[in-house]
């Protein structure tokens, strides 16, 4: 299951993972995403317009006045799903950008744990925190 | 054991439903049932439709390619209203259903802890174990 | 709003205990109460020194720098662990407590959802939330 | 809140980082940890003993037969305290052992998303997806 969270995210390589990877770093590191990137993008809308049948469905359930525990079975799904496609965003994320602001780093010659991957180590904890604490 | 539990949600179809629906209550109590069940409904459906706004922007926030962690941002910000909708929908159906059905036994003169009583402690323990582990 | 909840449990003493504790559903229902609720102070307390003993596992772990993503998967166990321990906890508590809160106030010739039957679903509520929210 | 996260991990410089990221690049990158991480490790020892004073606590509570609802709270608390110590060594994890992959990859003439560098953001999103799963 937790394995799953690992599964679903394809490698990437390409001409384009700037986009991916905040605006700051998109001139920094050409070399990435392109096609991949693109199909990553596919995959994450078809994800989201399935969650957002999921809360339709909900709407549904609310006004058919379906049992209570049915409808929070369905939210419990939608928000699992909501969390794999977190994790999806975020394994990509620390392939492309934290990885790679740390290969800049290393290729403008400093040691490991500059203020550069310091700072997007901690934007990304405290993104995972955020997800952690809802 | 809580976890096994949470696959005994029947589905439930438009007869058997109301009885299962917290609905039984709302007859024999009308402050809580009828116009008061009508409001919660509507305030239901006003929180669904601004969960499926989020989702939505999610799904602009990715096609834009807004930096990972603040799409980051959004999933948490979905994920918790998400989990405030579970948690109005599980408080009405604590008051009206688990108790009504205490009220409903004690009236037959049994003992509190009877088998319909805790099927539906039970039942309502295993959906949150469900919100828990997502 | 249901954090703000998380407040309003009051510390209780010896004497007021037993009024709140799902005690005097134990003299109501002997099956339930007595003998049955010492069992599982018995299961709550073996529960509880076996998460002890994985706390203290953790410790081991960091000392002897044991890899991260080791020491992760550790952390999540107990953390699954304290969460069934809280699901049984809230299960007794509905179905003793909560249950027995709306037989009393049946057994007074009130309708469900008095104030006093609310006031527990409100506070199962803000806890199941303060679980949910950590 | 969320940013405590980020905040409570003090960044690290010294001789024997090896020690925190695993003892597969203990000997490929040396320069990092040494009196750093041997503070981390005292500040990780005492929160988790604090953790392990809290379930103690948890087990007079039990004994005590403290009212359910106080008892789920202080579980709420013991959760939350292992979730804090979690991030922050997943903080320390992804600064240390993610970026050093990338460092050494890059070091080695290779472009970014090697299989070394994806091996470990795939097991670290794998760690998280078992902390937000339980």
């Amino acid at each position: 299951m937790t394995t799953t969270a690992a599964d679903t995210t394809a490698p990437t390589d390409g001409d384009e993972r700037g986009q991916t990877s905040g605006h700051t770093s998109a001139q920094e590191s050409v070399p990435h995403g392109g096609h991949g990137y693109a199909k990553q993008k596919d995959q994450h809308l078809k994800r989201l317009r399935r969650i957002e049948g999921q809360i339709r469905g909900l709407q549904r359930m609310v006004e058919e006045d379906v049992y209570c525990i049915d409808i929070l079975t369905q939210v419990s799904a939608g928000t699992k799903a909501l969390q794999s496609f977190a994790l999806q965003l975020l394994e990509e994320h620390l392939r492309h950008c934290v990885a790679s602001a740390a290969v800049e780093s290393a290729a403008q010659g400093e040691t490991e744990g500059t203020s550069e991957v310091d700072a997007k180590v901690a934007e990304a904890t405290a993104a995972i925190a955020r997800l952690l604490r809802t």
